[in-house]
């Protein structure tokens, strides 16, 4: 029997669920895709994803990928997989058939991610658990000063999780931008940290907030950063930023996507 | 006794109240906020807002005023309300002493509210009840167009529902923007309409955009639209939209502030 891979891009809101991987316990994005899946094909299939995002952080770009053996099209999988999904907050923006060696891990060349946090006085009303709420006003230009340490080829052991499985630390972050957005008739700013790699660490983007808000509210200074980088010690860095601000927005399998992972708002503006 | 009013500007997610005005069942934006009040200075007091968004509308500019008589400052009024406010989703941004003439809802000289629309294949995710959702593609020019008969002085009855209580159907539209604004990495883009009023009908806004998503679908032409308008009748005009794609976005007190009501990113796009 012939079988067929698709490739899916899905946006969600990771609020409800216990991340991306399938848990005992707890609803997760797998467990939601593959239910779907079987609902409209009657097939009971493995779902591979670009990033195993964590309990509480979203994607706007997430990629997966898994094999059918229906005959069936493209926009027939998206629009069914989105009927199957409902009431849940996971939709399926493309589908695609790709060749049987692609797999929406191991394929990607890079990986982007977001961090928001509204810089402001009062707590957060509709950006509530979309952001990470800091009200202390945060020193920016230092944030992207120390921001710049970051890019290229590093042992981020700092800014490992103790859970992470990965076989090496050392990872080389492409670019990253770190851009302030004043909110018309608001006090305060939205600061949006995007970053790029082919591969992250476990918390890596969480942990490196955590220290990039020390930097931002004069705990540290920018040596105290690159220190706690040097030190490839996960006691010498700050602690891990709450998920709601992280959003998980694309993956790149080839070196035109790559180049266009970051949103030119971000882009535009200099790190 | 000396008493002060109070000026605060709030912003919140209207999905779990039934509106601003306070009513005998279910919770309510007004009711929340004269709690928060008593719970912080023992006063209970009445307080007056300037636009009274319906079930489900958000607001990220309402303005409200009150009277207190005890002794304090504005900081201290604005963190003591979000101390109590918590956790629902109601924050207040600013909070400033006026003068005893100043009334939130009669002093007001402009109101601007924004509706947005996400015109994508894929149902939402992260927007939901934030935006409506529209799954067909709209043609935006011709909305454009349709929405400039709206500007200037009219009787807008077709747009009125049929529980509104205000003394005459004629307002006077300042202005309006309709703007389409593509979302970086996703098929389809967010339809943004702005407008600008010294008042407002009840559900005028809504009903408005019934009808210019009919002129977006093809369903109606441009003569149709406009004759909808000048029937003077809610029978000629399309449906009432959601509330969740609502936002009162801001009000004016003097001129300058009306200049200003929109946000940036909508101005600099012709309508």
């Amino acid at each position: 029997m012939n079988t067929q891979r698709w490739k899916i891009v899905l946006e969600y809101d990771g609020t409800p669920f216990q991340g991306w991987q399938r848990q005992a316990h707890g609803p997760s994005v797998q467990q939601a895709i593959e239910e779907a899946i079987e609902k409209f094909a009657q097939e009971r299939v493995t779902v591979n994803a670009a990033g195993r995002t964590d309990t509480g952080v979203h994607a706007l770009g997430q990629v997966a990928s898994f094999d059918l053996q229906k005959n069936t099209k493209a926009h027939v999988v998206r629009d069914a997989l989105n009927a199957h999904l409902r009431p849940l907050p996971i939709v399926v923006h493309r589908c695609e058939a790709v060749a049987s060696d692609f797999h929406a891990r191991f394929s990607a060349l890079a990986r982007a991610y977001e961090y928001h946090i509204l810089n402001q006085a009062a707590p957060l009303a509709l950006a509530r658990q979309r952001a990470l709420h800091v009200a202390r006003p945060l020193d920016v230009a230092a944030m992207q000063q120390a921001a710049k340490y970051l890019v290229g080829k590093h042992d981020f052991t700092s800014f490992r999780a103790s859970e992470c499985q990965a076989p090496s630390p050392v990872k080389t972050i492409d670019a990253v931008r770190l851009t302030k957005h004043a909110r018309h008739g608001f006090d305060g700013a939205e600061i949006i940290f995007a970053v790029r790699a082919r591969s992250f660490l476990h918390h890596m983007v969480r942990n490196i907030i955590g220290s990039l808000l020390w930097v931002g509210a004069g705990t540290w200074g920018l040596d105290d950063f690159k220190m706690a980088l040097a030190a490839r010690d996960r006691r010498a860095s700050g602690p891990t930023a709450p998920p709601d601000g992280l959003y998980l927005t694309g993956i790149a399998y080839n070196a035109s996507e790559s180049e266009a992972l970051f949103r030119p708002e971000i882009t535009a503006q200099a790190p």
